[in-house]
């Protein structure tokens, strides 16, 4: 049996046998968006990571430096917002090819310091070393949070109400753009194309989040909505119900949409590096929270749906109907889930 | 100007610069073993991280996955052994090329857990991807210790007695053994081969030194004692007197020098991936330390030269005559710092 057969889900689940040896103090491990345990402190530590390669996740022929270094921290920032916590301290690895010019790296650098200093983060260490094929970059950010506001991913409940904390399908938007060599046709495709490049994490939002009563579940959104609310709904027992016309979709992804007649919900649902944040909160609760979301931010707390009881997602539309949705996201290792 | 010319100090040089947006609380960041930094606890926070490139550290087709696997692990505990640290969470992402079997991941994962068991070190998070090229495992490790008992590399004080926790240069062998293609010739070709494939990290002797009063500074040795001592030195404003023979050297490795017709001493000043600890205690302090050493772990610990006011390193022979030390680290960047 090779790797493709189990894929990646199936990997993690073979990694996860025999990792917690000292179980005292550990409140997440593997599969949540950052591992949590306590020190001895009163806040819990939060960490995460995560790994870019070239040629998978990026072609540097099509990305900046700039844009590069600030994806590779946001990514994991978005990890730490996910957990309701505050990012404290990065640390960087980096492979570099002999045909990776120093301006580049200067760049990808300056895109991670920009956002770290925007976001309070000290890079405080990593590690340099040569790679004879693709520029690899492995980025773990820790973070901290109060133990009884960490937003977990099993923690959803029928009823809840379904949150995002922004628009979806830019990013993949912005992404076609870029593939397709449609290159910017006006100031839509430009916010498009910003949305891939330059993702802002939503540490304020899933800060604010957490602090509120009545939130339970979150997610950010990195492999699209149908796939990361997957995870929400199988970690939590449940199911979940979107409506199809409320899905937060911006003015640009519309005309994007319209012009290559490809419907917007679909896209929406798919999309993935949105960095958006999927919540869940107590419906008794949900008026009061999507109020003070606006009043803290300016723009709306997107309700998009509700958890359910049954298993299994679907998505409803002004007429009624509804379908199942089937995760769509991303599975490194299974050759049947390559984006279309 | 390109990475070459600036080499892998030079490019960390340009990396440190505006890394530190929120001092407070901030011990160490990039240039020790591992960052340490205050939580709201009592204890400090230390972070570690290292990147292993297939082609650059490793040979797939010479190294057993769970050989891999222990020394993923190994270097980044040695990192917070060096620090005085208890190790505590891992967190490992891995990017995997179509031609890695499960077999072998399989083996790389139960290899870094049986070392992970061993050292209390729960495996707490990661990130799994794939790769068009190499093989890379990425490693960070968390730990924690009094802050008062850090061992840093910049408190070494001129007068201090240069301990190894261990012997010098046997893994240097094993590599030579293995790149050579000689094979096992007998069982000390065998711990030759052991000490390169399975390095154990000394936690247990970092705790133990960073808890007795006057021990002041600490590395551990995985470029080389000659480079890895002048970090200290550097870090510290002095310089250091080692005495040739006092270099602990094992006797498998006196076999394989013996057998080559090669220096031992230069050997096991050159060596790299050692993995024993080169700590730095006050000379009143020295003895009492050392006979403890020895009482805890049944095993000496050797005392190989002095810290000195002056700067530069030097290598002292029997009969007194002294030559200066070059560090001989490897640099990942520059052309002239390959292996011989």
């Amino acid at each position: 049996m090779g790797l493709k057969a189990i894929g990646e889900f199936g990997f993690i689940a073979r990694i996860r046998r025999g990792c917690l040896v000292r179980p005292e103090g550990v409140i997440l491990g593997i599969g949540d968006d950052a591992a949590a345990f306590r020190t001895d402190g009163r806040l819990v530590c939060l960490v995460t990571t995560d790994m870019l390669i070239e040629r998978v996740h990026f072609l540097r022929a099509a990305m900046s430096g700039f844009d590069l270094g600030h994806k590779a921290l946001a990514v994991n920032l978005s990890d730490i917002a996910a957990m309701g916590g505050t990012a404290r301290e990065a640390f960087v690895s980096i492979a570099i090819p002999d045909d990776c010019t120093l301006a580049y790296l200067d760049a990808l650098y300056d895109g991670m310091k920009a956002l770290a200093e925007r976001c309070a983060v000290n890079l405080l260490g990593g590690d340099t070393t040569r790679s004879l094929a693709d520029l690899v970059i492995n980025v773990t950010v820790t973070g901290q949070a109060p133990e009884r506001e960490l937003l977990r991913r099993d923690a959803a409940r029928p009823g809840d109400v379904i949150f995002s904390t922004g628009c979806l399908g830019d990013s993949r938007a912005g992404l076609s753009l870029i593939l397709k060599g449609l290159g910017p046709g006006g100031p839509e495709d430009e916010a498009l194309l910003a949305a891939h490049r330059r993702p802002e994490p939503h540490l304020a939002e899933g800060r604010f989040l957490a602090a509120q009563p009545g939130v339970h579940a979150a997610i950010d959104v990195s492999d699209g909505l149908s796939s990361d609310l997957g995870h929400i709904v199988a970690a939590s027992g449940t199911g979940a119900r979107l409506e199809a016309e409320r899905l937060p979709v911006s003015p640009a992804l519309q005309a994007f949409t319209a012009r290559l007649g490809i419907d917007t919900a679909e896209f929406a649902l798919a999309g993935g590096e949105d960095y958006t944040l999927i919540v869940t909160a107590d419906p008794a609760r949900a008026g009061e929270i999507a109020r003070g979301f606006r009043e803290a931010f300016g723009r709306p707390l997107y309700a998009i749906g509700t958890i359910t009881a049954a298993p299994g997602m679907t998505l409803v539309d002004l007429s009624g109907r509804s379908r199942p949705i089937r995760p769509t996201g991303w599975d490194h290792f299974k050759e049947d889930s390559h984006e279309g």
